[in-house]
């Protein structure tokens, strides 16, 4: 019988949002008439803003007509919307981007998942903890993790960089020699941002150890604070050690309709078995040549739409409607004597829960008592346990009345 | 300086397309008057269909209203497309597939590019010569081809099935040892198909043997002939055997809109390094959950109506445009006595070149004596040279004009 991939098998249980599910369902049995209020799962609420319905229309007609009609495309993604974002999302920012170092994609859950297909099998991988269990899994698929220890909740070959309030949320380097490190600032989940001073502590250190940055950069649309760069591009010396994903899903509630891309400059090298040097530029082209075949047209006219000064103008009123829910919950925890980080330059609210409960007890005290849905920190690693995660991707209305059940919860 | 994946220095100059571009740009550039007739790339060029514009628009109306907006969709598809698969494509046919077997996708480049990483790196594959260069390419980048041998045009670790005129396109069985075979019916490139019983020949091979079969049966929809099997899983026993990897790119235009889909049965299991079996469909559905968010909701509304009576009606018109044209490329090549197959239940027909010329050599005669471009056999494996590939995908009148052409051509 044929062999399969047997790192497979080091995969840890399920994803945490299954595990979610299963206890909101669990509770809705019980409870049928309950009133549930999710600001779980880190998913938009609000529709796709008019000028993006406009343009994904007006391609749709293209799309009719034989004289219009658009075979495959680019798997890079069009010249059109490779160019807007590198004059609105870079360029603007005095980043030295070109259109050419943009791929666009249907993902950056893809991207950030499969950008280390171009890595050595031995990288030694680093991750903050709390982290996106994509940069985790994807490398445990890749034989990269070692073995699973239980009791540490960790895999042996990752380095975990723990994050927390202790530290102000902004990692120690590694100690130990590392060949690649995820960031991921704003962070998701725990809303805060790295600033100026502290990005480029990682691009020097990348720099000094000839390591490579992935810098996931899903939530840039979401700061407010002027020392938070908004590519790491801004950072001295970035564009030879750091490629950057970036996504339209939280930005103009693409979720749904799937658009995001990444960057990959051409300066960035890393060496072969042999030692020679080796873009990764030409790779991520090979690699997206060969397995990918470019998003949707009308998608990503769609897209496009989002530079335009009426896409802009919709995008940042939705983005300022999420970020002012935000605001909302970070008061009502604040009234009712809870610590919270994050919210500001993030749709993200992270917070300790009380009296150091583990957080899936905290979970289930929140939907029993108040039949809201968060995340608990632990998902995200165990150096999460002991957080939680609200999030600002809901109406006005049930944010509000979210934060109103809030100050009626038993803590004690 | 961190490492790279060394295995991508193995893959093998440029992409095949590229350099037909090249060539053809060169051309244009001497003769800016030319008026080229391109049946080289295997793309599209009829509209989507009226039914899909509606559905499309349909959906696009959903996603600018918030009571009826859609965020992140299931991984695997919504239910209302993988129902409609699964009635139209299999239950109608008699194969026992069911919507939860099914995983749609924003394409089977993707997919038959991204299936080998559920497969053990030592695993040995076998695929078709000539044959689509993603089976191979994906398989250089994970390390299963070995190194490049320039003289036979061959990877030392891939086992090559000849599929030639010889052997009427019916490969050989492999007589070594083989875990998994890339096959794909109707053929891309050669334009034949297998019929039931040479398929059947496959399932019960691998059954003997253990082996996978990767069934890609993008063209489906171009079968015309009664013996020739719609779906691997009308073959008995393959539902324990086979993933199969289908496409809207053909079947409906959707190169440029991209959906696909993959089945793979939950009765297929491979083993890990220990022995222990293992469920291919578990760890496709982890690899999709994982690295992969969904095909646009927008698009998979306009799938679904492809298998509305209005689409079914459409589609069959289109793909009976193209399978005249077909045709008229097939009778005119007789006329001009040059042997040539496929075409009948597919898209592509396969010549053999005049006098056993080279097939770049034809490439360039048919270029600048009928500036007509096509797709050199030799380009898709060492048994493709001597072969050329000529496809139906244009209009009418360009067919007929390209055809007349061909009357012209000055072979000896």
């Amino acid at each position: 019988m044929f062999e399969v991939n047997s790192n497979y098998g080091e995969l840890q249980g399920s994803y945490l949002f299954s595990e979610i599910a299963s206890r909101v369902a669990a509770y809705e049995q019980a409870h049928p008439d309950a009133d549930i209020i999710r600001l779980g799962i880190g998913d938009v609420t609000e529709p796709l803003m008019p000028a993006v319905i406009e343009a994904i229309k007006k391609a749709t007609d293209e799309m009719a007509s034989r004289d219009t009609f658009r075979g495959y495309g680019p798997e890079q993604g069009y010249a059109f919307l490779r160019d807007a974002i590198a004059e609105h999302d870079y360029k603007a920012l005095g980043a030295d981007i070109s259109a050419d170092d943009i791929f666009v994609s249907d993902g950056a859950k893809c991207d950030t998942g499969n950008i280390q297909e171009l890595l050595s099998p031995s990288s030694r991988v680093a991750v903050t903890d709390p982290v996106y269990p994509v940069y985790v899994d994807t490398n445990v698929m890749a034989g990269r993790a070692g073995s699973y220890n239980k009791e540490a909740g960790q895999y042996k070959q990752i380095v975990y960089l723990p994050c927390t309030a202790e530290n102000g949320f902004d990692p120690a380097l590694p100690k130990e020699k590392v060949d690649v490190v995820y960031l991921c600032s704003p962070n998701n989940p725990t809303g805060t941002a790295l600033n100026q001073l502290q990005l480029q502590k990682w691009v020097d250190w990348a720099r000094d150890t000839g390591a490579l940055i992935l810098f996931d950069a899903a939530y840039e649309r979401f700061i407010t604070q002027p020392d938070i760069p908004h590519t790491i591009y801004q950072c001295s010396g970035a564009e030879t050690c750091a490629i950057e994903f970036r996504s339209f899903s939280k930005t103009a509630g693409f979720t749904g309709t799937r658009c995001a891309y990444t960057v990959v400059p051409k300066t960035v090298f890393g060496q072969d078995a042999s030692g020679t040097k080796v873009s990764m530029h030409d790779l991520w082209l090979r690699r997206q040549t060969t397995k990918f075949n470019g998003v949707s047209y009308i998608v990503q006219c769609g897209a496009a739409a989002v530079y335009t000064p009426q896409g802009e103008a919709e995008v940042t009123e939705v983005i300022d409607r999420y970020l002012k829910n935000a605001r909302i919950i970070l008061d009502g925890l604040a009234k009712i004597g809870i610590k919270a980080y994050g919210g500001v330059n993030s749709p993200y609210v992270w917070l300790q829960t009380p009296n150091g409960m583990p957080s899936w007890d905290f979970f289930d005290l929140l939907l029993n008592q108040a039949q809201v849905v968060g995340t608990p920190g632990a998902g995200f690693g165990s150096a999460g346990e002991g957080y939680f995660r609200l999030t600002a991707f809901n109406t006005r209305e049930n944010t509000e009345r979210a934060v109103a059940r809030l100050g009626n919860l038993s803590l004690t």
